[in-house]
């Protein structure tokens, strides 16, 4: 099932998509179904009390960088203020010379979960979706630290939707495409920390919350964003995730963007 | 006015503290006032979307840990799960045999703030409480990042209450004492940039929420924590926070700790 977070009406909610519309699946709401899909507005898929990432889970982008390969997860946390949704702007601050995009798969947490063995983290996984772990490269290499780099409103584009059916995460295509030039294209199956280690393991130093996301790191191919480029995240079996790019704050009304 | 976090007949709100008993200030709740503080149990002082800390900004503490003086702040994230109060228990994880602390002045952010120029920040603050930022020292040292080595359940207790009238943070003596041995001593005159500079920068990046908490660094002396240990930061004008160190978990008797 794909869930999508969206507005109709004055109200957010999570429903259901099919084809060209959705199932409000807060009945309470009192609303009709179906909803036209192109009646909604739809919201960043999650709103998360934290966002945890694994820096270099990846071989060939540990490589690229010139880092050294973990031997156990390195972990950094982007802020919830960074979350956009797909079609929503990611906005170039004037304080970076170079923002790039990192395609990730995204692991959306559904139930309280503190020190799991990797063969319970399957229970406590809700779904996957595509995020975008965009990244002011020369702020990262002048700061060491990545608060700044990876925190700047709208560095994480999450969505389009958390898809729920996803029998083996760690083998799906990933590929990050700006302006329909394929930049990075790889497998989850290259991941040096597969999703289970991974989530076991951020478990183990941190409660995690209905609704947080862990970001489970990019391959190799990482490169630049420019003003007007449009960058899409596409993952097999579970979206793709389309941004815009832009130099300059958009209006509130880039809020309203339609599902990609 | 000294603003507390407090659960009371099973509801959770905050309260102004008066000596021995509290006002508490959401009057739909329909509590009489006063009531009296033993009756209380004092939760986190705040439940922060995101909390922003400042990796080295005080001289001396960057020297002792050989790191170079930075140019512009270096920012990183704790994770809002970190957060305790005053009176709970710090856990020291199996996985690190080395957690220091560093007390630290923390400023709670009260409306939301974007791109404040330094003359501004005032009116975007709540308050000042005291921190203590928790850090497992040798993971720190071994991943570079920090999102493990300061990211582990009750790595940032706060606290003990949120105090509204500090006239001049930036001029405030700073202790951080274990066992009545003074470990850290210094003054938030030494900071390497001041509070306002701080809140502006990181405001240029993300934007901050009401309930928000930026940690402005610590000073030099920091040392290890101990099973059995008590460690109090003490901010002249704002308060005095206290949490035992254990080495095993504690059950949630411990959250109903009173106000120290």
């Amino acid at each position: 099932m794909r869930i999508l977070r969206v507005q109709y009406r004055g109200r957010i909610f999570y429903a259901a998509l099919h084809d060209d519309h959705v199932i409000c699946l807060n009945k309470e709401l009192g609303f009709p179904d179906p909803i036209p899909l192109r009646e909604v507005g739809v919201m960043p898929t999650v709103m998360p009390s934290k966002i945890v990432c694994a820096a270099v889970n990846y071989r060939a982008h540990g490589e690229e960088l010139g880092h050294d390969l973990p031997e156990e997860p390195r972990l950094f946390l982007k802020p919830p203020s960074s979350v956009i949704a797909s079609g929503q702007a990611i906005v170039l601050p004037p304080d970076s010379e170079r923002v790039d995009h990192e395609g990730e798969l995204a692991v959306v947490i559904g139930r309280t979960a503190r020190n799991l063995r990797e063969s319970e983290v399957d229970a406590y996984v809700f779904g996957y979706t595509c995020a975008n772990d965009v990244t002011a490269r020369d702020l990262q290499r002048r700061d060491g630290l990545f608060g700044r780099a990876k925190g700047f409103d709208t560095f994480c584009p999450i969505g389009p939707w958390i898809e729920t059916e996803v029998p083996d995460p760690d083998n799906l295509a990933i590929r990050t495409v700006v302006n329909d030039t394929v930049r990075q294209s790889s497998s989850t199956a290259a991941m040096i920390f597969p999703v289970r280690t991974l989530v076991s393991f951020v478990s183990r130093v941190m409660t995690l919350n209905p609704g947080d996301v862990i970001l489970t790191g990019t391959p190799e191919g990482v490169g630049p964003l420019r003003d007007g480029d449009e960058v899409r995240v596409e993952i097999e079996g579970v979206g793709m995730l389309i941004n815009p790019v832009t130099a300059s704050a958009q209006t509130d009304a880039a809020f309203e963007a339609g599902v990609q």
